[in-house]
């Protein structure tokens, strides 16, 4: 029962690796629920085969199968998958043992709960294996937002074992007293075991196909997840991704946004594996759901994009056809009540025609890398959510995932400059490359920074890296101890440590020279400076300094000021962006001349070709300077507004989406 | 102990029944408590005399009359009853066995506790029944509002029982998982079970008086009564209706609305039986109330005559005098501290005086109808609360009570037109009629609408009704099954089908041709439209049907456009039910000429003589325009601010009440 | 185990009585944690040191000193007591048995719990008692605000005594239904004994140290102190003050406002004893405080004034160094994380100063008291809490805390115009005085007056007073029966009884003749006058009297005119209380020449010499003119921000602070 035993996916060819490169696919979840004719089972896989979209996914509701007597009954599902089958549809088959919640549960119950999910693995693996369209198993329905897990035996044996095996700690806080996030570290342990033991219970039936699973409100949910360690077990990763449900964080116009940096965490955390958007909001939510939402034609259009250009194998709407009973009815679909294709399935049909007119070009298509990255820590959120006891703030600062928030303003300020990023967890960074030259790192408000990173940052930096420092990044050390006033760790990393950090307000501004600010938010720290250089100060306090440490350099800003940016005007930060970054990487193949607010730019290579991906939610028409690497000819794959484009310029109607390949010329 | 038995009253002369014709009575609750003396009773009654107020209430508080040592004393209510016939007041008795909450309890607790029910109730009814002044026993104090009831053995008997009394369903939602609202409908069985037991407790002893009880809070209970149930052991249904606890539906200036809808629901719950307005908020209250409210002598009369012009049989104001002890001190009272009349009580008697000045009018006026008819499905309640989530919403459609407000807004439209209607539970509803012609049947945003009623509404139809059908009516049937995409079971009543509800923001217009539009809400339904007329319609989507049907026709707007006109402006609706509502009934003695905001006509019918109740709650003074039927000559009875009337036009203050005597000319 | 046991203090020389009169002290809780190093602790006496900061608090938490194995290690507190006798700071050592909440515990758990408890205790007190830098020990941190307490049969017994030894009650509300408050009453009782019990358990093993509580958000907590039973045990009374945790009632502009009333409460409170300001909040919260602050340093230089001013023997700012682990982490302090003072620290030292450059000045000083007084009822309190319901106010006057906020607002207007005032539970008031000439008595809003204080009100204004009474005062006698229907009891005292309290809105006015008016909010009472003098009416509707009654007279407002100020513009009742309040009471020294809004002046008397503080808040520099009493020379001892002073005026900044000081000339 140890996750730790490595899955020998190598030992048999799957699909994916067996195949030679193949463009990205784009499909949607089939409901299947008693009640169902197979002429109403046959019309989804038609309707998906119509529209060239030939990969699907399908819950296998152990409910519909398992009769209350004991016995199975797949025929409902057996016509699911010759249907597929007869349309040339692959599966994603999602395993869902018996649970009635609408989304399923996400650890077991004890261990005989444990029996019966056995059991249900094993009659649905070995009954659907065989079927030509199965394509992947989804082990869980969207792990995660566990914020705590049902306690028995069970867990109670694993969390013994667990805590056993960790090493000793060489680190006790100078002797302060220590705070563990054992629970929160467990719950981490034991989604991944469970993932682990589901993966090893299919491949006991069935090596063959996909392993996969799609966390899913990942800006909640992000530090529960060990995608290291589930890369030991899948073969694919995935993600859930609705506005209604996960995009509380944004604004409307910002939801593209939040889908880039949605696929940018998972297409990290996939690492080496290829990664899909297993779930995308297909149709409108009525009553379900946070947000009231029906997506438009142009929004779905903007999302396919994004996630294309973020690298995606693939995207599966949810979904093709609503259900019909209790949860969710009616909701959520690509086709209308008459089965008629929704706008948005016009939407999703289009983007497969851009695709097909030349699928090797897709077919070979990876994102674009810029060096940019954004370290987060896991153990900052469950710190933020410790501190604020939570009592409901009147200021943004103090409300859950100021974190977070903070990390999307600075990618926001980036993209909006067209430039990439990667976002991910402290642990699954590559700390020992070696060279950081042309790379920058961001530290934005992670309120933690554990101990076994203290001097791994100092290595990136004499390495060569740009490290960027902001917020209360480094507050706490994993214990929630404040190092702040125990001996700043970053000290020597940052030419000095702080003095204080003053609430000052909602909106403040820090002096940045030549008459320039930025806006900043509730708390500004003040430095203590012994090294660095005086960046910003007013009165002999000094707010932001930069230090030259090795081959590389920090700059660092102990203020709220990718926040103040979130909630007021983001100009002068992406300004400083632009200035600050640009000029420590490698160039970009193509970025806007200056930040165009609200819109963003992702790139793909493919081979020596280069698509970008151009999407415009300012409220206006707008004509948008392109800078150009090199010497590269656009041509127009794309433009769902008829937006034009010449060499070093587009012009682009709000909400529009323009896809240009550039050619070496 | 079954509730179908049916309770002889017909053997016996009720008062109502047994005299002529009366006027309707003005009265209060005379609120008893120890503490009081015999002169402070005698107080109570004497004012009630002193107004021409000759009806009363009181609450028989078990707590007060039962010793410790279980022996009764019930010489405080001698006290009461005595002065009651001294003054010449009839009485409602209220049953209210041990409990110390402020409106008692609505459900037993076990059998034990049915046991010392009836024994109170023993006690009771044959201590006072000889008191000549006894004119009602109240069986219970404010049924309803009881999300749950006490579990205990009683309640799964009886729960099992009824279950078992069922009949077998013949639909089943065409094999869809199939919810089942079965503690909903227990809820409603048991109360109309427990109301009926203690009628039959109360008979056992007393044959000679009224049989009552008041239903509260109607616009969030309406779903647990079932008035025809009752209907089979009561004499008389009554209500309680306070803005402070009951109207947060409405704005202040639509509180007279508020107690028309209220009047019309129970009118129309009580079918043949007389109806009372059995508590009227009668005064300020402090603390007690969801809504602090102090009413004033213009709102009261406002309240009065509503009530009157609804037909009521008597008004009962909560309360003559206040409670002094912990739960409302104070509160709530026509007199002040000083035992003086409120500017309140003093209303009271005004209209008292009205009516005295010609008896034989009022006492044969009965309330014009107009063929307008609200059907109202208790299934969407139901379903709106397990589809809410409670989740709480952004948006006023995906709030609790959508669809009562809904309904409301369409009443107000009509109101102020000057056109009554009734609402009714859908199963209430005559459906065998020989025919519909001159009938207007709405369903407006009801979400569910069962499978019983699929056929009936197409019976009505072709007998000649008019049917509209707005927003999300008929989305699910009575098992929380979308058939909006399992095949329409109304397509042919309406001449096609719904395509897609799309969310489209908090305020839209639907186009209605000729440049006019309508406000709408939240959700776009699109048609898919096989034999109506298109009415509404844009780039290709249409909005609005008509579909004639044998001798009927249909209107349908699958958008929320009540709610719309709920939130905005409504006159745009108004003047849609003035096109579409008056070409199809018989005309009505008097309505206004056009839309008048925020006023209302109520009509009597006293033989030949014909009664208007205006009542003006805009901010202004105005003048309306009438539409009167043939020939009738006006004479004011009453005018609270000296308004004027000529044949074809009033003069009406802000806030005014204005009682109109048409005789033909 | 009885409370009422007198502890003799009077047996031995405590530190404070022995010596002759000393100047104020500033210092600052020193926070000792383990994780400190020796150096550590040493820096924290040695900057209090610096500033001349010679008192400190220290937390004796029993979790660091008590080990595993039962056994005592004191060496981290001996370092801290060495260190404090090595720089001359005397300690407050605050008793702090086992328990991991941030504010410690309230109640014992059960009778085992206090046996630890003594235990500790003991360890405690015997260890640390013999270091000569022992001042004081503090019973427990911050008694209060313990809605409810622990149940254990303690408790049980407890209580059970305490029911016994009560006298029967006299008074039976009429015959009326009577509440009891004996959960209350209870608590406030067990909270007595069990400080007395602590007092005692201290005293047993030392007698010649002060004991000392704290009380904290007391405009919450104030029903739940008995500071007579206090002061049979304590030898000085203290509190805690915190805006970010405790002023929630207050806008920012009026935290200094907020203080002086905390100050005036424990002042009063304290009666013959010393009191000091505790705790006062030195450093920003980041995520602990429901409101999010940084004092700035002329908040701070306010609040130490205003503390001084109201005659407090010291200051203990929290905190000097911060917390390092877990709660409040960084939060709070004094100085920054690299040790350097912040600018609260240069203020609180900036105060040191000036009280240094005439110690015998500041020694001798004593608060001027100009006779007037708030009382308020303990009933008051629980009998609103009970009204409410909790359900959640549209209106203020509706929410938690409406008669505190109403004593607030009258405070607010004395002391804009530079009269202070005691606030006072009603049975702590001195009833018994000869004469009450030259006192006013104010009763604002207090919902409950019991019984036992009618005769004695009766009695004030006979012999001398003047009283005002405003709001709904009087309108419940203790057990929540509304005696304003019974019999009004205080109407020969008012010269008349309420009619009715009307609810007209949320601002509305009461005329006051000669074209003045006062805002008022929610409630209008009216007044059956029978022997009062009008002086406000409008239509026959009397709303205020005044009426004479032996030597004294009342002035009666049944609205919420204090409300209606703290909502509004409070110029209204600063002009009232001024005309009314000035010609009642003995003259003070320096008051305003007309009400300063947002400003304050507290006065100290030393000697013949006076000592004003002047603090304006209001969002501009202005000149005040004073009214000085007498021939008096002034001399600027401070001013924070240059301000000046000729003899009948002041030029003030913005938020600035001045000392004045008059000599006779």
């Amino acid at each position: 029962m140890s996750a730790k035993r490595k899955l020998d996916l190598q030992s048999f060819p799957l699909p994916h690796e067996a195949a030679r490169p193949v463009p990205p696919r784009i499909g949607a979840q089939v409901f299947i629920e008693p009640g169902q004719t197979p002429k109403d089972i046959d019309d989804w896989f038609r309707i998906l085969e119509e529209g060239g979209m030939k990969v699907c996914r399908i819950r296998m509701f152990e409910t519909h199968m398992h009769r209350a007597d004991g016995s199975w009954d797949f025929s409902l599902y057996d016509e699911a998958f010759r249907a597929a089958e007869r349309h040339g549809v692959n599966v994603f088959a999602t395993l869902f043992p018996a649970d009635d919640t609408v989304g399923g549960f996400k650890h077991p119950r004890n261990k005989a709960h444990l029996v019966e999910i056995a059991e249900y693995v094993s009659q649905i693996v070995n009954h659907f294996k065989d079927y030509p369209a199965l394509y992947c198993w989804v082990l869980q329905n969207e792990p995660g937002l566990g914020c705590s897990y049902p306690p028995s035996d069970l867990a109670d044996r694993l969390k013994k074992e667990w805590k056993a095996s960790l090493p000793a700690s060489a680190y006790d806080s100078k002797g302060y007293r220590q705070t563990f996030f054992d629970e929160e570290e467990f719950l981490r342990y034991y989604t991944t075991w469970f993932l682990g033991w589901l993966a090893r219970e299919t491949q006991r039936h069935d090596r063959r196909h996909h392993l996969h699973v799609n966390p899913h409100a990942i800006f909640c949910t992000f530090p529960e997840y060990d995608f290291p360690g589930w890369r030991r077990f899948l073969t694919t990763l995935g993600s859930s991704s609705h506005p209604s449900w996960h995009y509380r964080a944004f604004r409307r116009e910002q939801y593209a946004l939040g889908l880039s940096a949605n696929m940018d965490i998972v297409r990290t955390g996939a690492g080496p594996l290829p990664f899909w958007l297993t779930e995308l909001q297909g149709g409108y939510n009525l009553y379900s759901g946070f947000i009231a939402l029906c997506p438009t034609r142009e929004q779905t259009t903007q999302w396919i994009w994004t996630a294309l250009a973020s690298g995606v194998s693939g995207i599966i709407f949810w979904m093709l056809n609503p259900r019909a009973a209790k949860d969710e009815p009616g909701e959520w679909a690509l086709i209308d009540y008459q089965r008629q294709p929704s706008d948005r399935l016009l939407a999703a049909r289009g983007a497969v025609s851009v695709i097909r007119q030349d699928p090797a070009l897709f077919a070979h298509a990876r994102p674009v890398k810029s060096g940019v990255t954004f370290l987060m820590a896991r153990e900052s959120f469950w710190t933020e959510n410790q501190q604020r006891h939570g009592i409901p703030g009147q200021y943004e600062g103090r409300n859950e995932g100021a974190g977070m928030r903070s990390v999307l303003a600075w990618y926001e300020a980036l993209l909006e400059n067209g430039i990439p990023s990667d976002i991910v967890e402290m642990d699954e960074f590559d700390w020992d490359q070696a060279s950081y030259e042309g790379q920058v790192i961001f530290l934005s408000h992670q309120l933690s920074i554990p101990s076994r990173h203290w001097e791994r940052l100092k290595r990136v930096v004499t390495k060569g890296a740009k490290l960027v420092v902001e917020g209360l990044t480094g507050y706490f050390d994993e214990h929630q101890v404040c190092v702040m006033q125990t001996g700043f760790p970053l000290s020597d990393l940052l030419g000095g440590s702080v003095r204080e950090v003053k609430l000052i307000g909602d909106t403040f501004k820090i002096p940045m020279g030549k008459g320039r600010s930025l806006p900043a938010h509730l708390w500004r720290g003040t430095i203590a400076n012994r090294s660095g250089k005086v960046i910003s100060a007013e009165r002999g306090d000094v707010y932001a300094t930069r230090h030259v440490l090795g081959q590389g350099e920090t700059l660092w800003i102990p203020s709220l000021v990718a926040l103040g940016a979130w909630q007021r005007d983001n100009a002068p930060l992406a300004r400083l962006v632009r200035e600050e970054i640009l000029p420590c990487i490698a160039p970009l193949p193509v970025i806007f001349k200056k930040q165009e607010k609200l819109a963003l730019i992702k790139t793909l290579q493919s081979g020596e070709e280069t698509i970008t991906v151009i999407i415009n939610n300012g409220p206006k028409s707008r004509k948008m300077a392109l800078s150009v690497q090199g010497k590269r000819k656009p041509r127009l794959l794309y433009a769902s507004h008829g937006g034009k484009i010449s060499r070093a310029s587009i012009s682009i109607a709000s909400e529009e989406t323009m896809v240009i390949r550039w050619s070496a010329c």
